[in-house]
């Protein structure tokens, strides 16, 4: 297999890494702060990294084969997050470099979650960087959801294939489509940082939290997550920003030409609303009914932090722990339920939970009528048979990755909650588990090294939607 | 829909279990125990039912329509528990009805999950009773299994079709297959009993016995389950026994006619052996790493209590809870895994975690290859793509049930562990759960009604394979 072309293109990323560095130390030599040295170190290995790596490797992109898009996607995320780690390496804040992997994956995967404690007092340039970190994410995930996965036909995102973009020329692709979704995104961070300011914000947490919300991420400024602000409006105000952040991007394309219907009449945005407005009252009803809270808190309460689950953004108002198992459990389901497909969520998503309904519907009718011939539907056009068996294959193969993920987090001796609920939040990149040890109330900072490096793993499975990792361990794919 | 004959076919298996109610008057007669009254009245009650039934529905069985079959299946195992019930309520134990019903249905079910305490102190004829609950729903299992669920072709089943027996005509073949299987089963009872009874059980505990492992039920005479008996001898005999009822009965027609290799060819079986032994493997490292026990030990209790579980047995000789979340892990996973289709155990079952990795494969090479065809296979031929869209659906229903009876159990007020393993445990037929309440060291006694009710649900689903029991909630299905 040719690696240069591959190579060239992860030298123009770590490139562009070592210049998202730079604002972070910008921001800290501006208030004064030492840290901006660490950023300027670790813009300067990253450049000179990134730029060797391209010299070296110059090539004419031409058409990238399947196995080197394949490779390219795996690799890209995996060195970012190794370059994304280095800030944390060199700050004050003395991260061994497992943990500042793992804060970076986090990031990157825009999963969000931390093993930092004491970030009421970290650095504004470390927070900025956490930030800067999911929202480069957030924007890699959805462009490589609509441009690359749909090519590489991974676990039913062929179904997603914009007919308007359609060569197979991987490439041209992306570009094209990472313009159009890249202006949106910048725009919707404007208007989230803008709202986020008018209820109370200052103007850096409404930066940061602009940044991490429209990605779905979670990364907060303080410890106590948006709690820390007690404030409904801000509440009410990012629950909107996550939402946005979990409908398909494409369709905001649409919007943006005037054509409002599409965004309400995708079937998968409907299921989302449905799913999302069914978990929100069952949890406010519960808290009203166990006397937990007034009406009016349930709802703030349930909708922020049941958004925040399904979306798999990750932060947190409230310790959702104390609120009893049939909030857990519901939360616990909805951390694998996720999003819409082309959104900056994980998950299993949407449209997939879609296309199994349709096909175990199908199904009984079947058992019904055998000799009746019942095709199931997504969006009203019957679902090709490819696309229905990648879709259960990757069902299958979530499921599997879950348990051994559980299982190895088990060896590591983490205790059985934290470890069912660790593998279900990384692997979705939602953030926080459950329980007292990484709940909404606690972090990852204790749990041992491997722990650590296992969920690193979970997060970037999850977030490449498992093929496209799970390819490079066949045998078959590098005997070509 | 005509229901004469439905009730017909019911009314003749109440009848059968009236006469099975006499065994245990009988024996409690016999050691002179005043419980042989409750037994008598439980038995005309059951007796008189099943018999005016018959009369007032006598019909010739012709040929079943396939909403028949579906209508007399589920009916069969709700009201053979419903009866089942009678002897628990009546006796001294002074069950509520709730109670009564979950223990029958978790003995016809063959989960083993129980609300008796004090079985070390039981009346013969209720431990007796429980036995035979078991005993004959794993006959009942591996004859609708063999006979029934393949025509309506339930969850891939279609693939068990036996040829030799294959008519359009559901009570014939039941009847033909129901024969062989049942004097395979009677012989592998007895020779069950002769063992416990040659390495130092009681008669009494030895037939008992006998009937819940062949059933892999899981029902003992004693609160301490197996461990009771503290004897190694035990402990092998009875892991031989489950994993004998755990292999598909009509391989056992062949080895009959002298033909040994298909037991050892079969890939479901194949499959069964190598996830058994390593997951033994696995856990009994892990007992000697962490220094729970010497090797030999290690090694008896690990294969004990990982087959009681994976083939849904449920029987204990050690509280497993103790033995760190590595372990607990393996279990909750294990629990889903099951045995053989064709056999009296339960969970998602070896056959379809086959077809499911084939065809997650096939999707692989297919990402590699996108204009190579590639075909998932099954015991060497391709898998039919009805069959393997029937056991995708089967495997997302299954995921899709254990996620509501999970959130529905922790609605009911159980803690998470205990809400997320008794879902799987019931669904899965097992048994004892995870966690200090309902583990292998603690019963069901102490939960609400409504969870005991959410539970018998979920074994009756998970027992008739799901779409046996979901096809009833399709209105088409009513109108015809």
């Amino acid at each position: 297999m040719e690696l240069r072309p591959v190579f060239f293109i992860i030298g123009i990323l770590i490139t562009v890494l070592a210049i998202a560095m730079i604002i972070p130390a910008i921001v800290d030599a501006a208030v004064g702060h030492p840290d901006w040295l660490v950023f300027s170190k670790a813009a300067a290995v990253t450049l000179f990294t990134g730029v060797s790596m391209m010299l070296t490797t110059r090539s004419r992109l031409g058409n990238f084969s399947l196995r080197q898009a394949f490779v390219m996607t795996n690799l890209a995320w995996f060195v970012i997050a190794v370059f994304g780690a280095l800030p944390f390496t060199f700050s004050e804040l003395e991260l061994s470099f497992t943990d500042a992997f793992f804060e970076s994956m986090s990031g990157v995967t825009t999963t969000g979650a931390t093993v930092i404690v004491g970030l009421d007092f970290a650095p504004p340039g470390i927070l900025l960087w956490r930030a800067i970190l999911q929202w480069l994410g957030g924007v890699g995930i959805i462009v490589m959801a609509v441009a690359i996965l749909p090519v590489l036909q991974v676990g039913g995102m062929q179904m997603f294939r914009v007919e308007a973009f359609d060569t197979d020329k991987v490439l041209p692709r992306a570009a094209q489509i990472a313009g159009g979704i890249s202006i949106i995104y910048v725009f919707l961070t404007a208007v989230a940082a803008i709202l986020f300011w008018s209820v109370g914000m200052n103007t850096f947490d409404a930066v940061a939290h602009a940044m991490t919300s429209i990605a779905t991420g979670g990364f907060s400024t303080y410890d106590a997550s948006v709690g820390h602000f007690a404030n409904p409006a801000v509440d009410w105000t990012m629950s909107f920003v996550m939402v946005l952040g979990s409908i398909p991007f494409v369709l905001y394309l649409r919007v943006i030409r005037g054509d409002l219907r599409p965004v309400f009449a995708d079937a998968q945005v409907r299921w989302f609303f449905c799913i999302l407005g069914a978990a929100i009252v069952l949890v406010a009803l519960w808290l009203v009914a166990t006397s937990l809270m007034g009406p009016l808190d349930a709802l703030r309460y349930a909708t922020f932090n049941v958004i925040s689950v399904m979306t798999g953004s990750g932060f947190s108002t409230a310790d959702y722990n104390a609120w009893g198992s049939f909030v857990l459990s519901i939360m616990f389901v909805l951390m694998f339920v996720g999003g819409c497909a082309g959104s900056t969520t994980c998950g299993i998503k949407i449209f997939r939970l879609q296309v199994l309904h349709s096909t175990a519907r199908a199904q009984l009718q079947r058992l019904m009528q055998p000799n009746g011939v019942f095709f199931p539907y997504y969006n009203k056009k019957p679902i090709p048979e490819a696309v229905a068996s990648s879709v259960m294959s990757f069902f299958f193969l979530f499921a599997v990755c879950f348990a051994l993920l559980t299982i190895g987090l088990g060896l590591t001796g983490l205790d059985f909650v934290t470890a069912v609920s660790g593998a279900a939040s990384a692997i979705a990149n939602v953030g926080p588990g459950l329980g007292d040890v990484i709940g909404p109330s606690g972090t990852y900072a204790t749990l041992p090294d491997s722990a650590k490096l296992l969920l690193s793993v979970g997060m970037l499975l999850g977030r490449l939607e498992l093929f496209t990792v799970l390819i490079l361990l066949a045998p078959s794919f590098w005997r070509g």
